[in-house]
């Protein structure tokens, strides 16, 4: 089974790669169990050195559309399964209008026709994201999400992440490929880097004072947040490859499931776990730009279609936290209790 | 002030101009009312001969992307108003893809790229359609549509005007272009020669009859349809251009006005105002490919949105007959009851 990943060298893509690479194997939309036999890994740059010394692993470094316009890249046609996670984020999206139209509109709909031309019909997961919905004043959303709840979106990012939803369900519908888009939630903790997404600090916050550094966070307590770790993101993300088209349902996206908290009971649970010395690293400077975005995302969902599929919740915010000091030990320079 | 409309050669684009020249003067979102200096209609075709004679009317012939990206096509950059009908019907982009995706993916994106770059911030009304929704087995529509029903297009047709509709929003809520979308019903009883929609029977199971020719009417008795008149249609679409920004709302899509009915009780209306003659006339062969299409659109509408603006559905489907025949006296053949 030959595998594609775009944005194969951001977090989720090498996080995703890592889970495929040490599976070893891999169950494809119901079908039998097959043995990996190569992983592309397509990003602008080169995915971390653990992955490219996997001889399974083949690395495409570019600009996505660029690469898709080169008739050389014959990887696609070759592909059982495609995961198109390859994004620039919401808070450059809405500084950066064209940035967010060439990378999340234009090179979306590249794929789909590069994949349409190769005439393979793989499997391809798409990761929208949560933030097609969002509130306004002249569009209130309702309190709590379900899988019928029609998106909004309040952002560039959004929207081109809704219009991707679109094309990878007409796609599919007319035999093109097999889509499945899923809505991924706040991902927290990232480990790494800060990345430009409006996001950013609700990683930031708990990642940078466990390493003993102070962390923005510039929105109020209250600000309702739909959380999942990375385990659970990934896990949603493989689930959308695996399940049957039967099981899989509609061609609408899928909303992942999420833990219901606020920024204040994150910070709360940090305090429980790694004392005021990491709460007291909390820069609680307000950034309007940062709120604008994320006040309108919404903070709770019912998400009956995915756990059918067996997918589920993180348990708490602590667990979320312990996860990543148990994965990320080099990176926790501070006292915790686990 | 000066008007552009895509597809101004068609039948609701020339509808549209008469109208407007007609009037002489337009209110454009709320501003006091100003007189019509220049309307442009660009299409594929020349428009009707009794628009060219008019000394206000300019015209662009040609491919709408390929006009869009000549430098000299400048008349946007002076247009206080866009009217974007110009699209490939429903029947069309789902035989022929890329057609679809070019004239309605592709059109609407390099016409709202064209308005962004003249920085002139204009009022665009675009046509979309009451295919944004459709019903499957997987992704069942509640039987009656209402404001906040969410879209899940069966047709690529249905996506790509859902699409226009995303990224109408967001070229608004960015500060690009005045966007309002509004979501046309099945218009009948269109005058003129078949096109290739798959809606089209509803308007020759009509016209060709009271012609003395006989008409496809290739679906169930029992298929509801949501009609509006000609007469409906372009108050719907002028009232987009004509409401202010706090009247219009919210950026998501209106839709129109409807009358419920179903292709029996048009037949039998047909049959009060032309008696046999006409519906003898019928050809009720089935057409499986027409079928598919329109059984997934919804024939109910609750449309408080679009009512609180003024706009009301036709009164019975016997008077947008009457209408028709008023409006078409040298397209009638046979004997009515008026």
């Amino acid at each position: 089974m030959n595998i594609v990943i775009t944005g194969g060298a951001g977090f989720l893509g090498a996080r995703l790669a890592r889970t495929l690479l040490r599976a070893g194997t891999f169950a494809l939309a119901g079908a039998p169990t097959c043995p990996i036999r190569q992983i592309v890994l397509m990003d602008q740059v080169a995915p971390p050195a653990d992955l490219t010394a996997d001889v399974r692993v083949a690395t495409v470094v570019g600009d996505l559309v660029e690469q898709l316009a080169q008739p050389e890249v014959r990887a696609w046609g070759e592909a059982d399964a495609i995961f198109h996670l390859a994004a620039a984020v919401s808070g450059e999206c809405e500084q950066d209008f064209d940035l967010g139209m060439r990378s999340n509109f234009a090179a979306t709909h590249a794929l789909l026709e590069r994949v349409r031309a190769s005439e393979t019909r793989p499997v391809l997961v798409f990761s929208s994201s949560l933030a097609v919905f969002g509130h306004s004043p002249e569009q209130p959303l309702p309190t709590m999400i379900d899988d019928t709840t029609t998106p909004t979106p309040q952002t560039s990012y959004g929207i081109q992440k809704y219009i991707g939803e679109q094309l990878v369900a007409d796609y599919t519908r007319k035999g093109f490929v097999r889509g499945r888009s899923v809505r991924v939630m706040t991902v927290s903790v990232r480990p790494g880097k800060p990345n430009g997404a409006a996001s950013g600090f609700f990683s930031g916050m708990i990642r940078e004072p466990l390493a003993g550094i102070s962390a923005a966070c510039p929105v109020p307590d209250e600000t309702p947040v739909a959380i999942a770790s990375p385990s659970r993101t990934i896990e949603g993300i493989l689930q959308a490859a695996l399940a049957s088209d039967s099981d899989w349902g509609p061609r609408t996206a899928l909303n992942l499931p999420s833990l219901a908290t606020t920024v204040g009971e994150m910070a709360v649970a940090l305090g429980r776990i790694a004392g005021s010395a990491a709460t007291d690293l909390l820069d609680r400077t307000p950034d309007a730009a940062i709120r604008r975005i994320v006040k309108t995302w919404p903070g709770r969902f019912k998400t009956t279609r995915a756990n059918a599929l067996g997918l589920r919740a993180d348990e708490s915010f602590d667990a979320v936290i312990r996860d990543y000091i148990l994965e990320n030990p080099d990176a926790v320079k501070l006292q915790v209790s686990t």
